[in-house]
């Protein structure tokens, strides 16, 4: 066991403070990283809140960051010591079920194991995520991070990236086709720096007009999603709709966008959505979501990346002040993704 | 002004009674049908029991009959006096809108004018159906009638035939697909005639298990949906499910069903559905809905079932039982598809 620090909610607080705590001893396949850039993800905010007072186990956040290898079980051979490498919000599976073999583990019939919150498949503890200093990972579920990308602005990759990479690449995107990004967040404006790399011809859909230079900077149209004659003008518009919205919201206007045999898929809401039929009829448009990414797209993803000068818009903050990043997620207040610098731990 | 007879409800009424009533003069792109063969569908059904009681102009169902053309306007070249044609359930359309221009003349930005119950686009009177012994149509909503079809035993393709082909030809249903189809009723036969014909490895997916006999001999195989290791051992396997469950139901247990990339197309419960985001993420699985077609595809799917000698399993009966048939209908009391014989009102 190696003793190391992170940051945590106790049981019912959704304040984190610092604490020390264990990591287990290198299995035969695990890395052992040094954790220096997280990513502040709206699923640790949800976790905080829905965190169950009464259980036992702390929670840990974090499940995209990107770090150092500092040691390495007996069998790994893709990896060694030093090697910068990323991890996302998967951190085993089954391997055998369909989608394992299909290189879905994020489908996982058996459920992947998460990042945080979620149970080892060996020895049963609840897993501490990535707001700490040292993480230890199957090597599997370990990405090497390829050279020339800031690994900082990387680090939302593992999750944001690849929750939007996945749906755009099944569905096509790319040159000739004509993609729409609901809301410009963390998700969204990845989405939009994605498709745009994959030569989609692509546009923003954001209730802030204000938002129009961003998009541009990205490479992207805008459309304002309140501005009904411009919604009207795009009807049947859009091959793809990636909907990133995190609340809660009325889709019918987000389909009333898609093209004949086109795709909405939701990333960001992952309650229960209901659709009219009819207007999914009209132009048989098809309601999907998404969300992670299997490895070997994951992989993909960041050589992609690498290739096409793709990372998030950040705002890079000392570990410290992970407590007043979420409070400013929580008002949307960044742009586009908080980066913690976990150099403070040290 | 031509005097034809047919089955009328009047306001209030959900029977039938037979009456005489006026088509129109020929228009210059006009074609005179006279009916020989009118299928029943549950929508005749479904317009009768919400046929509104304060509404002047009576129902006369029918949207999917093949007969003889009896007159032809001045600028009609496709067809002759004698030809046998179709007619389904959409008589007209703006042809102009983004839709039309695709050959998608049911999804029509202005809204097709349907067979019955909708608004003459010239006239603004309201359409009757086929449920009568003559009706007057635009030439380019009539079909013709492939030699080598049965007349009787086609006149459902018009309208369950097409709902179901639109969505199996844009899905890519064909060898080396898996297609399952939910329901084994009017759509749902043909949809497995045609998912085989198209040479997709079906499966029907029923309560029945009394059904496997049907499904057997329409080429396919039978899963029974109240048993759960069956549809268990089903998860993730279909390509596509064609959903013709005519009435509203939880579509979780048949999400379950679609494989990877895969989709639900619901065309037999119409009204809105409730989703579980994460059945959909889990397999990125869409879910679509699709109803009618256009005038392409209708003319593709006819000549198609006349090369694979496809029609509907019905039990024909003379016009004038057509209340006992709408009553075995709605007890689903019918393999598979009533078919009025109009020879009666002559």
């Amino acid at each position: 066991m190696k003793t190391t620090v992170g940051w945590q909610a106790d049981r019912g607080e959704t304040t984190l403070r610092r604490v020390s705590f264990e990591r287990r001893e290198l299995r035969a396949d695990d890395v052992a990283v040094r954790v220096d850039y997280c990513g502040v993800c709206h699923s640790d905010l949800h976790a905080l809140h829905t965190h169950p007072a009464d259980r036992d186990t702390p929670l840990i956040p974090g499940h995209e960051f990107t770090g150092v290898v500092t040691d390495i079980g007996p069998d790994v051979t893709r990896f060694a010591v030093g090697d910068a490498v990323a991890v996302g919000n998967i951190v085993d599976s089954c391997g055998k079920c369909a989608m394992c073999l299909r290189g879905q583990e994020n489908f996982c019939h058996e459920f992947p194991t998460l990042t945080y919150g979620g149970t080892d498949r060996h020895d049963g503890t609840t897993t501490l995520g990535g707001y700490s200093r040292e993480y230890v990972v199957r090597d599997r579920f370990t990405y090497p991070l390829p050279t020339g990308l800031d690994p900082a602005a990387a680090a939302p990759l593992l999750c944001a990236g690849i929750t939007v990479w996945e749906p755009l690449r099944a569905l096509g995107a790319g040159p000739g086709t004509r993609v729409a990004v609901a809301g410009l967040g963390g998700l969204g404006h990845l989405a939009v720096k994605l498709a745009v790399a994959l030569g989609a011809d692509t546009t923003v859909i954001s209730r802030s007009a204000d938002k129009a230079d961003d998009a541009r900077r990205f490479g992207a149209n805008l459309i304002t999603s309140t501005d009904e004659r411009q919604m009207s003008a795009a009807r049947d518009r859009f091959d793809v709709v990636i909907d990133t919205i995190a609340v809660p919201h009325d889709i019918s206007p987000y389909v009333k966008l898609v093209a004949l045999d086109g795709t909405l898929s939701q990333v960001g809401y992952l309650g229960p959505v209901t659709v009219q039929t009819l207007d999914l009829l009209t132009g048989r448009k098809k309601l999907s979501s998404a969300g992670s990414g299997g490895r070997s797209e994951t992989a993909a993803m960041l050589e992609f990346c690498a290739e096409h000068n793709v990372t998030a818009d950040i705002e890079l903050v000392p570990s410290a002040r992970v407590n007043e990043a979420l409070d400013r997620l929580a008002r949307n207040d960044v742009r586009y993704r908080f980066v913690l610098d976990m150099a403070d731990l040290s």
